[in-house]
């Protein structure tokens, strides 16, 4: 599969968007039906999307984000959060599944003891990491499906999380991760591609 | 690119892996080569990994992940670290392209500034956010590199973080993000996907 390969490569974090670009809304909905195949601890799908293409709320979004720029000229912003209660819901996921029968009642209670046992266990720290962790996860395969789909997109940390969940009104529970800038790249102020360390500075091997 | 949605539907959680295989080191090389591409705040490249498939330390690592099975039948465990420190090297990466004149002294100064004030200003648990933001990022690329190349992976965070860091050496300053498990999956003893929320539940749009 070398088209993977050239995606992987093409895939680069877009400073510059040209302004004024629609996304169709199918083009969301498509990325969000594959991405929802995104691996979470104990299936219990930590990760929320808010997409957020109305122009006055971009722009409130973009002075949260220090005013950067391309938060002004990226066809949509997506704010991705990470559920630190998402194990509270555990037996949605799980009786779905019983109700199948894809699992037992036996398994079914074993599977909510463990993720009990895991995350109240660990307590609110982890609760907190693991939203951020999960959300993290399937940030990437997101921007990874856009970009199979023709579009660009710049991951950002560099924005108030309080002005942000003011803003969007976001509930205690979940945890702003990321801020995803998307759109189409303006490719004539590309900058070059950042250096980057080669294997040895960051791989160890064990063998 | 249709590829690239069969590699998608095709990436499993593997829970069963064949014993025995042996996977190439050329083939973690190729790997770290295209997942070097992985974006990071900055492009400071938080993500470290330690691969082990030395039998003895797998087995070691296998305990300290309440005796997980597949941990013992995987070809390798591979341990995906967020460094929380990666800010303090960040003239490292940006002075080879100060170098190479792929940025103005001007812009060099300015970066490193923003780094600090950004890392530095937040303070220590908005670096270890980082660590375990950027490694996700980085470990989902991984996984979905290594499955392009026919290798299954699963993520795993059920494991004694003090206990893994003792056994491997690790410094302060890396942070245990998510532990993967890699090898050929046993699809025998597959279980059928779990149950995935439908979009409505995940997403919302502010349009």
């Amino acid at each position: 599969m070398s088209d993977f390969k050239q995606l992987i490569k093409e895939r680069r974090s877009a400073n510059n968007f040209i302004k004024g670009v629609k996304i169709p809304k199918e083009d969301f909905i498509e990325i969000f039906e594959l991405l929802k195949l995104a691996p979470s601890c104990f299936n219990i799908q930590h990760a929320n999307y808010i997409v957020i293409t109305d122009e006055a709320k971009k722009e409130a979004l973009r002075e949260a984000a220090f005013n950067q720029y391309k938060v002004h000229t990226a066809s949509a912003a997506i704010l991705v959060l990470g559920d630190k209660e998402a194990y509270k819901t555990a037996d949605k996921i799980y009786s779905g599944m019983l109700n199948l029968k894809m699992i037992s009642q036996f398994d079914y209670d074993q599977m909510l003891l463990d993720v009990n046992n895991l995350y109240e266990g660990r307590g609110q720290d982890f609760q907190r990491d693991e939203a951020i962790r999960n959300a993290a996860l399937s940030a990437m395969m997101f921007m990874l499906i856009a970009k199979d789909k023709g579009w660009d997109t710049c991951p950002m940390i560099g924005f108030d999380p309080d002005r942000v969940k003011e803003l969007l009104n976001i509930p205690e529970n979940l945890e702003p991760v990321v801020l995803i800038t998307m759109g189409k790249e303006d490719t004539s102020k590309r900058r070059l591609r950042g250096y980057r360390k080669p294997i040895g500075e960051f791989v160890k091997f064990e063998e």
